[in-house]
């Protein structure tokens, strides 16, 4: 990482990149009386780029928004919450679809530039009334202001503490460009591939092609590199709209500012990643785990993977335990080349592993840094080149709570 | 599966088939006053065979039995519970090597027959003072009475809450011939390739390669296939030693009772698989996945650990809440060939899934199945002819306290 190339726009939204508005409103998914209707739309068609669930059992969604994309082009997100829409069979996809045209008639979009997204319990029919008379509510909820943004974040929360967000600004060809997300996403997250729901705006004008596979591997090194249960979801999407109203020239990899836009766009896929992380169900805290050494990147995330997924590491953390006993066992089975003899482990700054032999520390010292709001685990394999971060949450007795009665 | 062929001895435990004799007593590893070092002896040198865990960082214990085990045989077993000697070097294994030595010289048996194995926390040196004080006990202790065996059980248990043992007889050749096992493991509970600590006994004569093959593939399909936490431990090690003392011709795959002695050792790994499951940290109850219609055996044991291995599933099951979406969502991210229109769940008796959409059940009747100690999730993908069942357990808040403070 050399100097960073874009700032953070600190009150920035979805809405900030030009063109965008954003909106949300109850309509009764939810027995609570939080949002549960969101919408994003653009001035003009954006071009668009998607990521979704490798899960088998695609929810119903998700066919409607590839459908949406085959032209790479979007104009308008339709999202709920407290219901996925997904095992729904024939009755699920028709209501999806119905989504979409309801959508596309009340933003005044074409019904082929409308993605539909939807989050919450599997295998219940959506309550089609509830949708509709809210799709009709949503024209005037739209915003161009920070509490259309607010309004949409929320209502894609299901058993999320707080939103998630994240806006940067770089100039580009003497013009600024903008590039934000809104994400939600708490429980059932182990993304392969995609990632919980996850929407990015943008303004600056990027190559349909170079914005897909851009996407794409940010996602690799960021929502696919987070877990907080090991479940991968039915309901994973990840969309990114760019209107191309910043001004700048068609971005792509012969750009001079490729790089720089890349990482604006990475940074801002790795803070919504993290913030998923951080709320997972019932977590205390964020716990980092970076892996250096391996034989190769693909090695290294898996062991970073394997060990933020430890249900053995987390609970260790959540009880701010030092057990580095159970890291060293969660490298050890990750099906990676490991040499036995060269690890090292660091919690935070303090070494408690060096050369795979136990180094005497302070305990206390230790319990001080594992009760912090932030862990790091970094493991060092002294086995070759391969680098990669992995980032989860603690295992809690309210991660029991929540998920012990959530349909009920 | 045709008829038994086997019966079980209800009072039976690994001193019953004969030629064995087993102790345990407290020297001063735990904490708490509980037994911490046991011994298994037979009284001639036995056919054996072992298998151990694939986890890259290999405790020192298993180094030491693998050498003892290159001739195929064994006469005694030395265990502590308390401390894995797992990472811990050099000096680590000087003293598994000390620990033999010292067992075979009170034990009275070659050096070079004794298998040596350990479990707890990983990372400390054995309190060698303690060991040898508890060693130079272990003579007077050995018992071919049930209390032998009983103070063994206990000696190798740590986070359990409950001895594991079985054993059965048959008839081989007009003689009766006896299959006992005796087990320890609740945490860090995902075996591959091995197991946590089990030991099993047997008076057959047995053909060593004949024993070995039969232990891999009674392992595959039960020790194999259950999980608590999804992490595998640095010391699982499962041993099988065989007297011939019953008097029986030699068995291997030619033996007209092979079939029936290899059911009778399949079922005795099954019930200490199922007894650690059950008995896994914090557990409730024991959990039950049987997959069928899957395109291959490997591919439904996949399936059936992937369902096993939810934490979603796992607190859904603790919390008696019939939330199927959590299991389809398991199956459809097991990375195994699913035909996402055909697949039946059933939990119990009760079908909750068909041709993969919702079936109207009974709530009240699903809950009261949920609440049982045992629970039973069946699915039925209709792809194939391919079978696989595995074991595990519910996730609970004590899994969180037992896991937060285990060193402290």
């Amino acid at each position: 990482m050399g100097k960073q190339m874009f700032e953070i726009v600190s009150e920035g939204s979805i809405v900030t990149p030009r063109g965008f508005s954003a909106g949300g409103l109850h309509c009764g998914l939810k027995k609570t009386d939080r949002n549960d209707l969101g919408a994003i739309r653009c001035e003009v068609p954006a071009t668009a780029a998607a990521v979704y669930t490798t899960n088998i059992f695609q929810a119903a969604p998700l066919k409607v928004t590839r459908e949406s994309m085959a032209d790479g082009r979007l104009q308008a997100v339709i999202v709920n919450s407290g219901n996925a829409n997904a095992c729904t069979g024939q009755q699920g996809e028709e209501d999806a679809y119905a989504m979409r045209a309801a959508a596309a008639r009340e933003l005044g979009v074409a019904e082929s530039d409308v993605a539909v997204a939807s989050t919450g319990v599997i295998g219940e029919l959506l309550k089609m009334d509830c949708v509709h008379a809210g799709i009709q509510g949503l024209p005037e909820q739209m915003n161009v202001d920070r509490e259309g943004a607010e309004a949409f974040s929320q209502a894609i929360l299901t058993t999320d503490l707080v939103k998630k967000e994240s806006c940067v600004s770089l100039v580009i060809d003497g013009v600024t460009v903008h590039i934000a997300g809104a994400a939600k996403g708490s429980g059932m997250i182990h993304p392969n591939m995609a990632t919980m729901l996850a929407f990015m705006t943008c303004d600056a004008a990027v190559e349909q092609a170079s914005l897909q596979q851009l996407l794409k591997q940010a996602t690799d090194t960021t929502f696919n590199m987070i877990t907080v249960d090991g479940d991968t979801s039915t309901n994973d999407m990840l969309v990114a709209m760019a209107s191309g109203l910043a001004g700048n020239q068609e971005l792509n990899a012969e750009h001079p500012d490729w790089e720089a836009f890349a990482e604006a766009f990475t940074y801002v896929c790795r803070i919504l990643a993290q913030s998923i992380a951080r709320d997972g169900e019932g977590a205390t805290k964020l716990v980092e785990v970076s892996v250096s050494g391996a034989v190769s990147e693909l090695s290294a995330r898996a062991i970073a993977k394997t060990v933020i997924g430890s249900s053995l590491v987390k609970s260790a953390v959540f009880g701010a335990d030092a057990n580095w006993g159970r890291i060293i066992a969660a490298v050890g089975r990750a099906g990676e080349p490991v040499n036995p003899e060269t690890v090292d482990i660091r919690l935070g700054d303090i070494i408690v592993l060096k050369g795979s032999r136990p180094v005497v520390f302070d305990e206390e010292e230790a319990l001080a840094y594992l009760r912090g709001d932030t862990v790091r685990i970094v493991v060092d394999l002294h086995n070759g080149d391969g680098a990669a971060t992995a980032w989860g949450c603690d295992l809690t007795y309210d991660y029991v709570r929540i998920n012990a009665a959530y349909r009920t």
